[in-house]
């Protein structure tokens, strides 16, 4: 049951999100939005007040994908590796996809407003990923691994990539080698089929 | 036998160092590289023709550091682990130090003149630092990683690291786990007495 308002919403996300990648944060104006999504000022004020609100419903958004959301598939029932497999390839997708990066939105968004924001969301995803590894051990399926360990090594190689591959090409061959890094370290039958 | 010129040479890369990381790439003029210096336009247009060429000078320099030698040091007879502890060490001591990160006058960089050098230093960089994981490999030192993964995850997360601690504090802690995480893959016998 999406409103239309939710839908207005969500495609002046999508057409603005494409606005910082080209052009950072500190170069797109409410003026650049209402061009690229065709909408009046006014209708545009309706649903945002500003471009760093636009800007920070996105990353929301990006940190509360359905894939992300890992209490919820825990409560679900789904296994943790199942769990991981899905959000790894989400990760894969997007470190693959190097003309979608918003790594020099983020940076210049700090510089602008201020780190606590991206500082919480940061904050938020590694706590939602130690408890998908932590579930992960419990069930078994995962080795004993340091926790804190593997989410630093698996979110700043993310990173690491997204802003690479603006600057030079990242073979997915190397990006694919990341990913299977993580897996090696966390699964116990590593290897079913997937290397 | 350090020359003069050579003084000179260091002098003002050491100082144009400090603008890049500031500045950013783009907005720096040979005119601030005079005036940080105190050279006269002539003076500096002996030792550099261009910023351009002042900051490859000083990527090409980071790739070149003495702890980052790797055939030189195996040529010298140290362990892989020595090498290793050597160079992990120094990657951590950059980590920590975020207000020396050039991310983003590297990015600017690339921007601006082409992705061509990075690509070529990151070359080297990889070939170097697979040339010292196969080298602890056939010492026995290290185990049977899959070297391309390993430093995959070590130079990503390297970029990650020097990047997001621009945008937020990325605590000493962090950047320890990600050192740890890599000798642990590697080291036949980790955590000597250095977790």
């Amino acid at each position: 049951m999406v409103t239309k308002g939710e839908q207005t919403r969500d495609f002046i996300l999508k057409k603005a999100y494409s606005l910082f990648v080209k052009k950072g944060f500190k170069q797109v104006t409410m003026k650049d939005v209402c061009e690229i999504t065709g909408m009046s000022r006014g209708g545009l004020y309706s649903h945002f007040s500003s471009t760093k609100e636009i800007f920070e419903t996105i990353l929301k958004n990006m940190t509360q994908k359905d894939q992300l959301d890992f209490q919820g598939e825990i409560k679900k029932g789904f296994s943790a590796v199942t769990i991981m497999d899905n959000a790894l390839n989400l990760l894969e997708k997007e470190m693959c996809d190097s003309d979608a990066s918003l790594s020099e939105a983020m940076y210049e968004y700090s510089e602008t407003v201020g780190s606590d924001m991206m500082t919480e969301l940061n904050e938020i995803s590694v706590k939602n990923w130690s408890v998908l590894i932590r579930y992960g051990i419990k069930t078994g399926e995962f080795n004993e691994v340091d926790v804190s360990e593997i989410v630093s090594i698996l979110l700043y190689s993310y990173q690491g990539i997204r802003m690479w591959s603006r600057i030079i090409p990242v073979s997915n061959k190397t990006i694919r080698a990341v990913v299977m890094n993580i897996k090696r370290q966390l699964y116990k039958n590593k290897g079913k089929g997937d290397e």
